[in-house]
Formats: structure tokens, sequence, C-alpha cells
């Protein structure tokens, strides 16, 4: 149950916790051992891949239906109990914690591919529908599914962090994967947005509210999603430079001249070095580009000339090729396995990820920068990015149980956002708000902050749907 | 003044036309010769490219700057007076009118292009640019701005819109294409949304709810674009079909291939009958599409062929390449003259221009039933669509002052929309809601229309903001 405090607020805590016992039991009865309490798995269901506090939930929900959540959600309505919707936790900054005890509603048994439609390259899924699940799925359709954070997370959570990947620079965030949600919202309706129809100029943008919301208005249960078709061709490589500058004027470049390139990562060196100890690859400790080109097979190979000469323009190469889906799978699973490698570094650490995105121009500024900021605290922390996007990510292997250590890692992200925003950017390209970035929100939104306050109140007035997110408290 | 209306209502109505006078008196003070209520200004500033009957403000301010906006909308506000804003007049559905009296505020003098980041293929400018303003001014930097609906619109009027037009297929809506704004809420307050980032997950999205909220939650002063760099080569041409289904099976093949298309429109026979009449061209009276390549030399020439084989696999062609840029200019001058092509053909008749979209799948389906509806009333109306998105656009040629013949149109248009919803599309897919799609929202949203007049609400609690559009009376 949730803490009981004492003092003055001791009898408003102790009818909180009656109002949260009593959803229980009513929960209990509806979902019987669909419904736990065990302490093993509340605490799993307020993990994060991150250092922040576990805070459970007081109960754990496994909903199987659109109809079930809402049931769930009226529930905790009716006793103004949180509602804490939950994926596969693969979130980075809080959003699955309890900070106020209530109910976290599992989603992943909710993971049916409900529709495909190849002739308009998309398709319906249930929540907790994972994206390899889904691709494994529509393989053989042709079709594929484009957007991939680090984790194998659930569809419904990438919506609600509005997530990306390695593919946005040419197939957008899941802010343009969606074309329409089911939410259940909180007082504990179904409602649809969007459709299937590629535009709308008809009303109200509900879908993109929603995507990025972090369940602070609504829990999404199904998502009409866009899909490509795959590539005819794919090739790709990777390209050393001799400074982060070099790379990112190659970036820079490169989409300039409109060259439709798939996927463009900066490693430095520090995370080359773990990826080759980690992955078991060879390649030069230094900043490095992975680019992936698709398109027909004379396309790929244009594209992979041209940039290869503006690699060699900007002072790289030599760029490597790799064009068999062999070689190809080890250099992405390298990158995808980034995470890991880094913590491979140093093994007995935590990791502390973090993420900025600031304009593509700013990108080796604010790398150098924050490169060189690390290196004045002394901290490991290999850095990775979407350069394509502008967005990168540090990921500093800490001692989490020193406090000291806690404190200047807590002040190194500090200023990292403060960098970002300075420079036009965000605080979080992809990872989200959720408890971790919420300190920034003001200084990167001014009054639009109480627009954003607005439509909370408005959307879930009693303050349910996953309290202690995004918003800061005023 | 408004009506004043007599009988029960008389007091209010009194009282209403009261605080309207004040504020008049109050911004004519403040804004000098800047603030009219000229007959012809006002009803000029209630005109709307369409056949819904003119309502125009009390007065019209010019404003100059963002300040100047927010000083106007506190003068409404506080007397609780409806505040429209006015781009350049060229929307489809109403969207200026001003039912319930009020202040037109025409930004039509903010117009300049505040800055342009080459490096970060952005720029930001002020509502009042037009489109055709921006690629001028830009054209030197080797970029461009894809969105091109019919007019050449302001920016601002675009996003309040969110419109598209031929690019979309290629490089999206006004809802990618804007990346922040500038926004005077309904309190007067100026607020900032999104940034020069090309992703965050930094909290609610509200760059994207301002986006196509047609002023009723704010207005749009500035706003920061994402550009395109100029391709390296443009290819395109037209090609004929024997029928509307077979034209749609090359356009989905097309897409499913990965073929980047920039540009594939389809002309029905009749579409095809008025461009050649008025844009002097020869095509076969036939349904036909105009298709255009974007890349390097090697890619357009590919990817035209590729087009080439597909057309000729669902039985259409020959396509007939336009490679001179002199060529391509007369084909599309003439694809963005069809709306007066298609006036051409009956020049004594007004025009009444709807759209709706379906998922690409069924388009075939909805423009065949609609050729027949329009036939079984004896319509003469063009249908010209983005079939790439599955939009697309009937103009009926009828006499508005024929009640007979307008309460026919209103039933054809209403059972278009209603058509386009059960195949699970939209009743606009650019055009916007205004006043004139009002009635299909419950239809097509469902539920989720409570959500957003709670966001109406929540924002704009007097209702000051472009009242009657969007949101029908509940």
């Amino acid at each position: 149950m949730a803490e009981v405090a004492t003092g003055p607020g001791g009898a408003q805590a102790l009818e909180r916790a009656g109002e949260i016992e009593a959803a229980i039991e009513q929960l209990k009865e509806r979902f019987q051992d669909r419904c736990s309490t065990s302490q093993a798995l509340r605490e799993q269901h307020g993990h994060t891949t991150t250092w922040l506090k576990n805070q459970p939930p007081d109960a754990v929900i496994f909903a199987a239906t659109t109809g079930e959540v809402a049931e769930a959600v009226r529930i905790c309505a009716a006793h103004k109990v949180p509602v804490i919707p939950f994926g596969t936790g693969s979130s980075l900054e809080g959003h699955v914690n309890a900070p106020f005890g209530g109910v976290s509603i599992d989603l992943s048994r909710m993971n049916r591919v409900l529709e495909v439609n190849a002739q308009d390259l998309d398709c319906r899924v249930e929540a907790g529908v994972t994206r390899k699940q889904l691709n494994s799925y529509i393989r053989d359709t042709g079709l594929f599914f484009p957007i991939d954070p680090g984790a194998d997370a659930s569809i419904g959570g990438m919506a609600a962090t509005r997530a990306s990947g390695t593919n946005a620079v040419r197939y957008g965030t899941m802010k343009d994967a969606v074309l329409g949600l089911t939410v259940v919202t909180p007082d504990g309706r179904i409602i649809k947005t969007g459709g299937r129809a590629r535009k709308s100029s008809a009303g109200y943008d509900l879908t993109r509210l929603y995507v990025g919301s972090e369940g602070t208005l609504g829990i999404i249960t199904e998502l009409t999603l866009r899909l490509y078709g795959q590539p005819e061709a794919i090739s790709g490589g990777v390209c050393p430079f001799p400074d982060v500058e070099a790379a990112c004027n190659a970036v820079i470049m490169t989409i300039q001249m409109g060259i439709p390139v798939a996927r463009i990562e900066l490693l430095d060196a520090v995370q080359v070095r773990a990826c080759n100890a980690y992955s078991k690859l060879s390649l030069a400790e230094t900043p490095t580009l992975f680019v992936e080109f698709h398109g027909s097979e004379a396309s790929v190979q244009e594209q992979s000339e041209t940039f290869s000469a503006i690699a060699e323009e900007c002072g790289g190469g030599p760029f490597t090729w790799a064009t068999a889906a062999e070689e190809r799978t080890k250099l992405w699973s390298a990158r995808h396995d980034a995470y890991w490698a880094g913590k491979g570094l140093k093994p007995d650490s935590s990791i502390m990820a973090t993420d900025v995105c600031v304009p593509i121009s700013r990108l080796a500024e604010c790398v150098v920068e924050t490169a060189r900021d690390l290196a004045a605290e002394g901290f490991l922390a290999p850095i990775v990015g979407h350069v394509g996007d502008g967005n990168f990510h540090v990921q500093i292997l800490v001692n989490v149980d020193d406090p000291e250590e806690k404190r200047r890692t807590e002040a190194f992200v500090e200023r990292l956002a403060i960098r970002a925003i300075a420079m036009g950017g965000t605080c979080t390209g992809e990872h989200g708000v959720g408890q971790g970035k919420q300190k920034f929100l003001a200084r990167e939104h001014g009054e639009a902050l109480h627009v954003m306050r607005a439509l909370k109140q408005a959307l879930d007035p009693d303050n349910i749907m996953n309290p202690g997110k995004i918003l800061p408290q005023s």
C-alpha cells in the first residue's frame, strides 16, 4: 500500500489508503487472478531501465481487452485512485513508477495484430504488441514497421513516449507512424482518434495529442500504424572521421543534398571501443558513422557513392561498404547493443542513460562540449547519436549507490539539458519526460507549460492518469 | 454591427452589441487607421472561396507584430468579443466568416521571413508570408518549401487548416512541415510551441494541436518550418488510363514498391477536358495521372521507367515524359489551375468545391460511386485528386442562386462525406471543417468529439476564438 503519512496530512492519507484498498477489492473481484498485489510483481511494474528509485504500484491488473481497460479505469476513477499504464517496462525516465501508489494496468497480454492492409500500407494492433513481434508478423507481406528504439518495446508504450530510433531520419518518429488510436479516457470512456485516411483536416489532432502524453491523458489500447514496403535493396557501412565535427559536417551535407539516407548514426570513440569489445568488431577507435541506404539496387549504389565522396570531402573515410545481409546485421546488431556494450566497459556500474536533441548545425558543438564536460568529471560515458535528427544519447557508467557520484551525474544531466535547450533544442529527443526530465520543462516551454497544464486539467481533472509524470508540480 | 435580435434574447443581444462597440472604440484608439469598419473591407474579410453566405466581422484590424495581435486579443477578450484570424481569405469552408460578429485580425502585413537556416533546413516566418513568397525568398539557398495548396495561401492559414497539396504524398502536410509555432492564446498571452529540434519527446505536442485548429484555440503568428533541398533532377509526365480503377491500381503499386514519387495526381475525364480547354493542352479525355519524380538524374530516370512499366501492367499508358522544365511547368500550371479550368466549363456558374480522403484501397470505389452520383444528379463536376494520399476534390458547377440546385448540391456533399467516412476515411483531407463540414464531425469522430469540446472549453472558455467553426453547436 502507499505509505501512510503521519502528521497533519494523516487523515487524508488514511482516507486515500482506504480508497485504494476499496478499488483493489473491486478489481480483484472483477479480474480475479489477473489482479495481483504480489510484492515482486509490483516492484517489477515500477521498474524502469534507469537509476530512478523504484516506486511500485499497489496492484497490477493484466487487461485482455480495451473494454477491460475501461472497466478497470472506471473502478479506479470512482475511487480517485491513480492508474499507470504498463507495456514492457523498457522506458528510461521512470514512466511506470507509481509515486502516489495506484494500479498498474499491464497491457502486455493485449498483443494481437488485428489487421494488416497491404494495399494501404497500414495495420491495426493492440497496444501490447512489440515492435519485433509486429515485424515478424508482417514479414511475409513485404512490409515493415520502421520505428526501432533500442528495446523491443510495446507499440503502445512507444506511442506514449513518442519514441523513435535509428530510422527516424527517413521514416519519422511515432508521431508520424501513428494514424489513429483507441484510447480509454480517465473517466473510462473509449474513444477513437484519427483513422485510416493518410491525411485529414477534420478537427483537432487528438492522435498527436495522445502520442507523447505518457499515459497522463488516457490509456492507448489500440493503434493504427503506417507501414512501409521493404526496400528492394539495402546497403550501408561504416565510415571513420578524425573528429566529431567532421562527422557532423558529413551528415549535414548528406541531408542537404537530399540523399534519402535511412540511418545515419554517430558513435564516439568511447562507444566504438565498447562495441569492438562487446560485439567483436575491429573498427578504428575514432568517431564513426554507421549509415544505411534503402532503395532500388541502382539507387543504393548511387547513394553510397555520393555519401562516400561527401565523407572524403569532410576529411573522413574510407567508407567501408557492407552490402551482404550478414555483415549489415552484424553492424546494426552492434549498434542496437550499444547500451549493453557501454555497460560492458564497466560491468559493475549502473547506467544513467539520457538523451537530448538539437538543431543539426549545433550538434558537433553540443557533442564536443558534452564530451569535455564528461572528461572534466572523469565519467566513463559513451555517446551515440541519431545524428541525422540531431539527437544523441549519453550513457554514464556510474555507481548509483554512491550519493556523491549520483549527485554529480544528476548535475551533469542538468547541464546537458540546459545546453541543448540553449542551442534551440530539447531536453529529450525520444526518451520522454517521465519523472527524470520534469524540471527542465519550464525552461524549454516557458508559458506554453500553462497550456499543457490546462489540457491535463481539462481531460483528467482528478489527476488519476499516471500522476507525477511530465508536468512538474506547480 | 452584428444583427440585434428582438424578442426574449433582445436584452442580451443589445448588451453584446454594446460590448462590440466598446471593443472597437478601444481598438480604433490603439490601431488608428489600421482598424477599419468599412463595409467593403468587412465583407472582403468574411469572403470565402465557396458558396457559404458572407458573414462580415464588425471590424478589421491590420496587425504588424505578434505583440499587436496579443493586444488586440486582450481588448476583445475583455469584452468577450469574437476574434477571427485572417490570412489571405482563400479558405474554402467559411473559416473567415463571422457568424457572431467580432473582429477580424488580418495578418497579411506580418509577412517577413525572419530567418533561414540552410544547414538545418528550416526557417522562421511570420504568419502572413504566402507559400509563393517564401519559395521566392529562399530560391537562391537551394531549398524549397513543398506544401502547395491550390491558392497562394498564407503559411499561417495553411497551418491553421492543416493544408497540403500535390507534394504531400512525399513531403507530408502542414502537420509535418511545422516544427514550432508562436501562438497568441485567447487571453492574449504569447506562447511558443515546439522548436528547431527535428524531434522531441518533451511534453504534449502543442504544435500539432494548434495546426488544424482553424483559429479556434489561438492565433498563429509565427511558424518554424521544415525546408527541403531542391532536387538535383525532376522528371515527370502524364499517363492516360482506360478507367479510374486502373489509374488507382497503378498508384497503389507505385507506392507499395516504395517509389518515392513526389506528386501523383488523378484527373478524371471531365477535368482533363476542362484543362485541355483552359490550359491549351491536348490530352486524351480519359482518367489521367500527372506524376513527378524528384532525385538524382539516375534516380528520376529509374523511377520514371519503373512507373511506366507499372502503368502498362495496369492497362494504362503510354506514359509521356516531360523532363524539360518548360513542359513540366506547363503541366503543373494546368494542374494548379484545375479550379479555374473547371469553372471555365460553365463560366456563369458558381463553384462548390469539396474534398474527402479515403484509404487508397477504397479510392477507386469512392471516385466511381461519386461520379455515378454526380451523373445521376446531372451535375457538371470535374474530379481531381491527390491520389497518392487517397484525397480527392469535386468541384460542382452550380447556380447557387437557385435554391433547389443548392439543396441538391448540399445533399450530394453530404452523401460524399458519409461515403468517405463509411470507407474508413475523413470528411475533409485538406480543406478543413470551417462551417461547411461541422455536421459530419460527430459521425466521423464519435465520442472523441467530446474530447475536442473539452479542449476548446479549457483553452477558450469564453468561446471568443473564431466561434462557430469546427465544433458543431451541441
